[in-house]
């Protein structure tokens, strides 16, 4: 077996009937400002699970039906492996509430442009957005290029 | 940070123009039959150049913009988590050939029925196929539900 230690999380793009995004004003020292919300796989757990369960936790919104749409990828910290699944959801219950992540709220793109989303926040909008765009991957070594889009 | 050890491997369903699926038939004494070419994902690769090079280095087609479309994923021997990028791809250059792995071919969906396709070779179809479904995940405990789709 070739295994190798990954960090699992996920991030969701809910959109709203009149639309509106779902987001977070994280409160995180290390990535503060506006994003999607979203947070770790938990052992065992379903990928398509996390998703829902981290969204309902962040925001007291219960998503249906998420739909698979892309990867973020990059080295952390330790200089392993840290994978983001981006989900985008349209269908979804319950009641906006904030978490100690941050407040939670709805807010046209314009509304989330000219206050402040976080770092990355646009690169990574590109491949929630583009059905022809599954992977936002952001090069190890600082030399090479950046980030590249596949 | 929260990482845990994971296997990473990718499948791409390729498609013809004229309806045929690009296909190994498998020697592997484990999992043996006919399946769509895809195996590990390397250290440091981007998830989406992973499948490129092996479904290259199985068949000699060289696939373009491969698009995510859905997940596997189970306990591997070792009681870890073992995920399968599932990818589809309908352009593509190159001519067919084999390699150790097994004949590699290009076959109709009624062919592949006909012949031996490998276990689980329809419960992942219905990801590859159903924009709907973005998950294949097969409970870790043979005592609860064998799989569930998301």
């Amino acid at each position: 077996m070739r295994a190798e230690f990954v960090e699992l999380t996920n991030m969701c793009m809910v959109r709203s009937r009149d639309g509106k995004y779902l987001v977070i004003d994280r409160r995180d020292s290390s990535w503060p400002g506006l994003v999607f919300p979203g947070g770790h796989v938990e052992a065992r757990e379903a990928v398509g699970d996390s998703v829902v369960r981290e969204v309902y936790e962040e925001t007291g919104i219960r998503i249906r039906s998420p739909r698979l749409c892309g990867l973020k990828q990059f080295t952390n910290h330790e200089g392993k492996r840290y994978l983001v699944f981006f989900y985008t959801a349209c269908t979804y219950t319950g009641e906006l509430r904030s978490s100690p992540e941050g407040e939670a709220l709805w807010l046209t793109m314009d509304e989330i442009r000219d206050r402040r989303p976080v770092d990355g926040f646009f690169e990574m909008l590109k491949v929630f957005e583009n059905d022809g765009i599954s992977e936002l991957y952001y090069f190890p070594q600082p030399s090479e290029k950046r980030l590249r889009y596949l």
